[in-house]
């Protein structure tokens, strides 16, 4: 597996936090349920949130044929995706040491229309099981004018970084005597129990991989 | 208050989610921990995630002076900044329906460099407080050396709009008799107990609004 590294995807600031390694990255970008991704539309950068989801070495972004996002990305200009997980308050005992925990990948990439079928499919299998892992064999799966309605573009994952910061604050040396309580607050994303569809056909159980949903990675 | 809506933030895509309200939009720039910021470099999208908050009609951003990001801010050319709230999994019979509850908010603006000591100091706080209400009270407040060294934007909240996404999946009327389960799965974030630093002096136990942590909005 490539280790990406490239001038652009270089984490500048707090280098010390940067990670380059594929696993770290992919890790990243599976936990996480969204990203942000920006893109430019007449000379202004523009950033929304969508859904994503990894396949080896590429990550599929989807939505309608007429959204300004998929649009643009038939130009095959270069798009950023930032994926952002949100692990923890740092509070410091100075404002100017406080942060947070968080692992996030900025990810650079031309976007790739896909048009093959089978990666078509491949795409839409991914993007519901990145969601709810068991979902798709479950599903009344994509028929003709479903699949022809949704747009899809790959982004090769090949010029990404990590950025995690973990751990409790750090605080002035003259600081830490203070009567002033310092550490982390941790912060997940929690799932509550399943709501049924007011027009769900009767004696139908939520499944379990919906009962029990947790994010991959995270121990629930 | 204005009721923002230009051209370039109007809501193209499911217009009917579409919510140009203050008070909703400012309800999810509050409630957000953090947001994802889009500007160029090099003539290519960047996104960068960091922690914002809004006093009044500004939104607040900051970081080191050497950042990218605050570096690029300089030029006051235009930034977007995008703040989203999943709320739920939206489990539709149909992959093609399913969909997300959500609440975000896309902010386009100039930012303008905050220099004026008493503004500088109004920003601090509200960064503060916006991650941890009554934390500023309890904190070791910047020092000169502090301030000089924290560049903070602010960007004006007047073209901006919301997109929320509530409610129960929407599937093809055919579809509504199989034996798939649908429906919604809640998410929030949560916090855990506080983590006392490791050097945290003796006999501070961490303060109320730290142990009973939550968003504002959340119902805890």
């Amino acid at each position: 597996m490539a280790e990406p590294s490239a001038p652009r995807t270089t984490v500048r600031r707090l280098a010390e936090r940067g990670v380059y390694h594929r696993a770290a990255i992919d890790a990243v970008l599976d936990e996480a349920l969204i990203c942000h991704v920006g893109f430019i539309i007449e000379g202004g950068p523009v950033v929304i949130p969508t859904i994503h989801a990894r396949s080896g070495d590429v990550l599929y972004l989807h939505g309608s044929p007429a959204s300004r996002m998929l649009r643009s990305m038939r130009s095959g200009d270069e798009v950023c995706v930032a994926v952002t997980l949100v692990d923890g308050l740092v509070m410091a005992r100075a404002p100017f040491h406080s942060s947070m925990n968080y692992r996030s990948v900025v990810l650079f990439g031309e976007p790739r229309m896909v048009d093959d079928p089978d990666e078509l499919w491949e795409a839409f299998t991914v993007l519901t099981e990145h969601v709810a892992p068991g979902r798709w064999a479950d599903s009344r799966l994509p028929n003709q004018k479903e699949i022809r309605g949704t747009l899809v573009v790959a982004v090769p994952i090949d010029q990404a970084s990590a950025k995690i910061r973990t751990g409790p604050p750090g605080d002035d040396e003259e600081d830490y005597h203070l009567p002033i309580w310092a550490g982390v607050v941790p912060l997940r994303l929690e799932a509550g129990a399943p709501i049924p569809d007011p027009r769900l056909a009767p004696g139908i159980e939520p499944p379990p991989y919906l009962t029990g949903y947790r994010r991959p990675g995270t121990d629930g």
